[in-house]
């Protein structure tokens, strides 16, 4: 007898006949005598025919009613899913972000929760109801509605479990949990049994997309279990929790990579005081996110600076940075989008040493050149050629035993 | 300058190309300097499939769930059309039932209206923001949504109305106006430039659909002129307001026509004091409407009793009646589904004798039976045959000088 907090995404509830396969997954669960609260999407494609509809209308539809429109989508799927478990004989009972009620910031499409009264749901667990609520919309402090942005249902999915203390948060999507490394580069990717928090973020913020990261984030400041499982079949999935001593053991959780990186080069930049800021600060002025940043030592008092931004930001960066490159006396500025960037996750990792020199001689045996490293407690990240990130994956995978036994 | 409350169906904005439309019509009335208030109903279509959606995934929805579903119709339509006048540049701000609120009972599907606060419509209005409300929504004391029923959006606008003591209550509909009958029947049909609250009630009620009833009562109740008028041209309408000297001088204003009722008759009724009641009582339990009765005069100590009931009630009504009609001694029950019933209307009528004369005898000179007649303030019906319906009416509405002059 737990308190159980399921989460159904859009492809799970995409149909009314998978919406009764929930119904009848959400019944099992409560006549195993849990107490279950259901959050759950949009049908898969209602969020895009209703911003389709926004879109038709007028070019830039104002955010305030943006969010009243696709806010619909999780409404209906609440609604049918409700009425499916009471025609079953279950009490079941809808909440919309509002009802409960979420409640956010003002920042519409985009919105941060900020606190989830639990006295509504409580007290209709008490009466052993089945609570199914919306996800990904909340409301905010003068009552309209707001939405926390695309896949904000798994957010608000832990921030509910948070609020209510649940034993675990499920959350059911196409996959069948975390692997080691995505599947379609390494058939002999195995998922794992459990993973921390922090090697979680890092394979998420990597290129992983199992799990929006900002509930991960929610997951790990309150302490929540996250399963991640497919709403498929019955075989247990992966268990995002707080690192513990099994962890420990092992010394690479997870292979993750990212193709979304471009890498710019200020070349020849005369070595002073005050001249990196000088290159960042038009960045973060343009909101453009930096990742990797990396200063060769100096010679003959000039030194290259090289960066990575988003490739969509590339071009934009380039027309901000070459001016500046003039001013400062740099000797030009190079950019290389045929980058990829690839980082070996573990929480063993920190009492262990070595583990990087063992990720750099199985790339240097295979012939690939590393042209950047950055290293945090937890993960080390290799920029190499675009071109070998399917055999730099598979190698270091090979290397740091995750290959699946046969 | 005023304060002017537009309502639109669902055909006006059934498409993102009426929505702009509406729109439109919206931004002019404003720039001719009134506060407007817009309802507006889901996109014509969306109802009927979210009620396919809820009966496709159970048999009978819980009515509070069904509730939820189907008050995403109006959402989506409010969010469309505030979002499409903020991207012409006007100010707008969308409302949900529960928002504004719109406080009704908790009769779920048929909810009926207690209060609407005027608070914060009225605080947009003095910033100039046009106010865009879903229609046919509401909210119930414990925070769960309710709907008004079918074709409840009239009744929102006419009830928001009331409550900013509006000037003008527009309704857009795809006929232009309140017609003197039917002019699919009667092609010289005329609009009228106004009518009686009391004579628009017998209207509607009698078969007339233009407006829904409750929304008369309402506009009657609290003084609310509603205008009624369609969205594809800029034609005066039908004013629909309280009884003026001008209407007291037209005998009738117009013929309405109903079908859709059964005469049935118990025949050879001993005739005591008590047996009507006992007659009666089980069609009340059963929440049957019973609309004219009539009792002909008693020969030999029995006598025939009449009275007509909605035809999809009929095969109830004779299975309750029947064994009634043994037990009271009665000869028996017979039943007639071929009836029609045709009245005249107008507030005119009840200052001037000889126009119940002049309807019996103008249906007389074309050989049609009268089988039943009732009478009130306002209005004579006579229930024919049936087959004489249009016939009934045309005669009629020539003889009461209604037809347009050509």
């Amino acid at each position: 007898m737990a308190l159980v907090v399921q989460k159904y995404g859009g492809t799970s509830v995409g149909s009314i006949e998978r919406i009764r396969n929930v119904a009848q997954r959400v019944a099992e669960t409560f006549d195993q005598g849990n107490d279950v609260v259901v959050i759950v999407s949009a049908m898969s494609g209602e969020t895009n025919r209703l911003v389709a509809l926004a879109n038709d209308v007028c070019e830039f539809p104002s955010e305030r009613e943006y969010d009243v429109l696709v806010a619909t989508g999780e409404q209906v799927t609440i609604a049918l899913l409700a009425m499916c478990l009471e025609s079953m004989g279950y009490k079941a009972k809808s909440y919309l972000g509002s009802q409960i009620p979420v409640i956010t910031d003002s920042a519409h499409a985009k919105a941060r929760i900020q606190s989830i009264p639990d006295t509504k749901i409580r007290a209709d667990l008490a009466e052993k109801r089945i609570v199914v609520c919306a996800g990904f919309q909340g409301v905010d402090e003068f009552g309209d509605i707001t939405t926390l942005g695309r896949g904000g249902s798994d957010t608000s999915a832990v921030a509910i479990a948070a609020a209510l203390k649940a034993d675990v948060c499920e959350i059911y999507t196409d996959v069948d949990g975390v692997y080691t490394t995505d599947p379609r580069v390494v058939p002999a990717a195995r998922k794992l049994d459990k993973i921390s928090y922090e090697e979680m973020l890092e394979m998420a913020s990597l290129g992983a997309k199992v799990l929006q990261i900002r509930s991960v984030e929610f997951a790990k400041k309150y302490n929540v279990v996250i399963h991640v499982r497919t709403s498929f079949d019955n075989r247990q999935g992966t268990l995002v929790m707080k690192e513990d001593a099994e962890m420990e053991t092992v010394l690479v959780s997870g292979i993750a990579f990212n193709k979304d990186e471009a890498k710019i080069s200020v070349l020849g930049v005369p070595d002073q005081p005050g001249i990196a800021a000088q290159i960042f600060s038009p960045l973060t002025e343009a909101n453009i996110t930096v990742d990797m940043i990396i200063q060769n030592v100096s010679s003959d008092g000039k030194t290259d600076l090289t960066f990575t931004v988003p490739k969509t930001d590339c071009k934009k960066v380039l027309q901000l940075i070459e001016p500046l490159a003039q001013k400062i006396g740099a000797r030009g500025v190079s950019s290389d989008t045929a980058i990829s960037k690839v980082s070996i996750i573990g929480v063993g990792m920190h009492s262990h040493a070595g583990v990087a020199g063992q990720m750099f001689s199985t790339l240097s045996r295979e012939g690939i050149n590393i042209e950047m490293i950055s290293t945090s407690e937890i993960k080390i990240s290799c920029v190499v050629n675009e071109k070998y990130t399917e055999l730099a994956v598979r190698v270091l995978h090979e290397a740091f035993g995750l290959d699946r036994a046969e």
